[in-house]
């Protein structure tokens, strides 16, 4: 594509001032019908050291209402990031709707970058393309629009530039070691650049390649390229995108009706047990410290199920310094201008630790679909958007363990009057948790679904039969320790 | 992906068994429900030679009703075939709503060979591969699930199986040169094979590899697997597809309103022009044919606007056996259950051959988008898609040109009241024409839209002014001629 992209003709100098003005009009009227729409923008600046992407962008930007928009200057991660999944610094970037988000380098610089510098391999740089891919088609499903420019310069043109910054003293700290070794192994670079571009091409996001040799003929082309972009997503605005077939390898599992819930464990057994297994998970907490293994565990469950006690018999084991609980409630208003799951991603652990989410993104296929929160084919999308997400967590090193902690009817209801009868206990049950009940039969056909649909190989569900917590909770406790020591040893 | 592709572990011989019987029967319903809602299923079939495709295929097939599906054995393109754009044989051959299609050997086949046997180069590879992403995507966009399954055997497999397939008299005509040679260079197959699957794994339609040692296994995952992409693809029926970005280079053209329809010339140059003009196209004529060069030229226009004189100077000057006039009317069933442009495609002139066509694919935006035959989806979609269809012709060689005959409303009048009172050129006008004039307005906004998002640099709009016809005509063959020299010389 870099190597033989077409675009217009450069237009005469008076021609490209006349379409600017016209341009800049434009976009500006676009801010507000983004606004109206809530509308989320995502326009990412690649290209060339010396390409002119920050002025650029500058001038872009200028047209803008600073209310509305933001710019981020991507350069390396931080220690911070490089113990996070790779795209953790992007995804805790998106934009909230109604607004543009600007990034001067993208993803594509970071990965490139690291391929050139032979810090990852072909298989570590495919996957992270697959990564990558995933990422911009959800953001894309899920109603945010994101425009790819690349601006290109050829070599000459480029080490002209980076000559003329070097001369000054105002500018030459603008030059980098890595533009100088970009321009001197210019082809090695195009080759691939032009690999990245290609296997990213989507046709829900496409590439742009801008010919910035002229920096206002850059700005118009940008200019001119995201208004018409703009008004095809405000076309497409609301409108429900096409669900995937599945390719994630799935294990079985069986239904909630046809589950033995008259599991039990002794008294006796289970304190042995129980200090057994706790002690195991203490000395796996430091191995997996020591390397580095990131642990998530996702509990779910019905109302009075017992996961909080379920939870503590665990975090019991931990080191505090090792591990976090995320009680997942509501999402605040930040939250719900964005991808479901930008709530989860900024919740993710560093390398080495572990977080417990009580409540999960499995929300999106159980609670907002029952009360309507999200439209059908929100939902519907969910199960193959969770897949990814989870997918991209057992591709950085994680374990991902999810439990749905399960209890019959009558179960709940004996535990919701005892609670309603313990004053100690009464705020743990409300209007809702009884509302809630009222719609067990709906939830159950949405758990079955949800099991079904989301139970991967790489991040499978465990049904915790909790009618008798102690037998839950030794199970949960056995399933993390053995799993840590698979991973571990 | 071949090479580290997960799915589920092979079960027991037993519960394959068990499982097979489920998914034969459920995968039999599903063909009342893919004929009530008139979708149609292409199922393609590619791997490595031995792998079992065709007896899979003939497995699956047994299973279904024989009204319901057609298999297509896709070996080396004929003569005939070669001389069109390599995804014409495929085109032609997709199934109409209501039915699968199944491909034992598919364009990946095709192009991995030729690409693997030198016959075409990387640039070319690369650009078959943008086009058959597009291809897919098409059929996906317009209702279309395309199932891709990809056969695996390891190599020791399939040198066991070609021999066995050798070693007896009723089977060794299926080793062919190819398997032999497939099997000798094993490994640099795979390699390309790997490289074309992760190109073209698309969210919306992946790649299914399936696990071919075990016959018994191979059917169920595949049967297993359609009968689950059935089921989402009802539940996408009808769902509006997302609107794309244009990414195509476009030429500007003026609005309909701002075109000066005075232009005229005299019946004495008209004359000279003429002959001048018809002598050359003729000469072009014939070196086009030796060259090869196919030759689209599409008009649209205004009724009486004057297309059918205007063809008539061209082909006048053309060898009858080296074109073909399409006179396009609204479509046959057939032609409406499958892909507007399949009625197209179907036309496509060979090399060397002249395809006129009177009214053509963009009815979609004007006729169908105006009677509402088509959705709004429909129609906003389709300025990409014939873009890509245009950008097809011209990757192929072909010179593509489409002309606008435009004339002004009361012109239009002039001439249907000339056609009313002369009983010889009565037939020409009918109450449709009428109808149509009456929506003069609303067509306007149709063609202005039309010209604008769809004349790009590989198949621009040229506007005929057709006030005066004899000025038009002579356009027309400037452009025709000027089109061709460029090319031929």
């Amino acid at each position: 594509m870099l190597k033989d992209f077409v675009c217009e003709k450069r237009p005469s100098d008076e021609e490209i001032s006349a379409r600017l003005e016209t341009a800049r009009e434009e976009l500006n009227k676009r801010q507000m019908a983004i606004k109206e729409k809530k509308l989320p923008v995502l326009v990412l600046f690649d290209g060339w050291g010396g390409a002119g992407k920050g002025s650029v962008l500058g001038k872009v930007i200028k047209n803008l209402d600073p209310r509305f928009y933001k710019t981020e200057v991507l350069s390396s991660p931080t220690e911070e990031e490089l113990r996070r999944p790779f795209l953790y610094r992007y995804f805790v970037r998106i934009p909230e709707g109604g607004k543009f988000s600007f990034f001067d380098d993208s993803w594509m610089s970071e990965i490139t970058q690291k391929y050139l510098k032979e810090e990852i391999d072909t298989d570590e740089y495919k996957r992270e393309l697959t990564s990558i891919k995933r990422f911009e088609r959800q953001l894309s499903d899920n109603g945010y629009l994101v425009i790819k420019f690349f601006l290109q310069i050829d070599k000459k043109e480029q080490s002209k530039r980076l000559e003329a910054l070097e001369d000054s003293k105002d500018t030459n700290w603008r030059v980098g070691k890595w533009d100088k070794w970009e321009n001197k192994h210019y082809k090695e670079c195009m080759e691939i650049y032009d690999d990245y571009i290609e296997a990213t091409n989507q046709f829900i996001a496409p590439w742009y390649i801008i010919d910035s040799k002229n920096r206002k003929w850059a700005e118009l082309q940008i200019t001119e390229l995201m208004v018409k972009s703009i008004d095809i997503a405000l076309e497409n605005h609301g409108r429900a995108a096409t669900l995937l077939q599945n390719t994630f390898a799935l294990e079985e599992r069986p239904l909630l009706q046809d589950i033995d819930l008259n599991k039990t464990i002794s008294e006796e057994e289970y304190q042995v047990r129980l200090k057994e297994l706790q002690d195991k998970l203490s000395k796996l907490h430091n191995r997996l410290y020591r390397k580095k293994v990131p642990v998530i565990i996702a509990y779910e469950g019905w109302d009075a199920a017992g996961k909080g006690g379920n939870i503590k018999r665990l975090t019991a084991a931990l080191d505090p310094r090792g591990f976090e609980v995320h009680p997942i409630a509501s999402p605040e208003p930040a939250e719900k201008n964005r991808h479901y799951l930008w709530r989860f991603w900024k919740r993710l652990p560093k390398d080495g630790h572990v977080a417990i989410f009580d409540r999960t993104w499995y929300g999106r296929v159980m609670v907002e679909r029952l009360e309507g929160f999200c439209s059908e084919n929100d939902w519907q999308r969910a199960y193959n958007e969770i897949n990814e997400f989870e997918k991209e967590l057992s591709d950085w090193g994680a374990i991902v363990i999810k439990f749905w902690v399960q209890i019959d009817k009558d179960t709940q209801l004996e535990r919701f009057t005892a609670r309603q009868n313990t004053p100690e206990k009464q705020w743990k049950i409300t209007d809702e948790d009884w509302r809630n009940r009222e719609k067990w039969d709906d939830y159950e056909v949405a758990i079955n679904e949800m099991i079904q649909k989301t139970s991967t190989v790489f991040a499978p569900w465990y049904v915790l039969e909790s009618n008798d917590k102690h037998y839950a909770r030794i199970k949960a406790l056995e399933i993390v320790v053995d799993a840590l020591e698979k991973k571990l040893y």
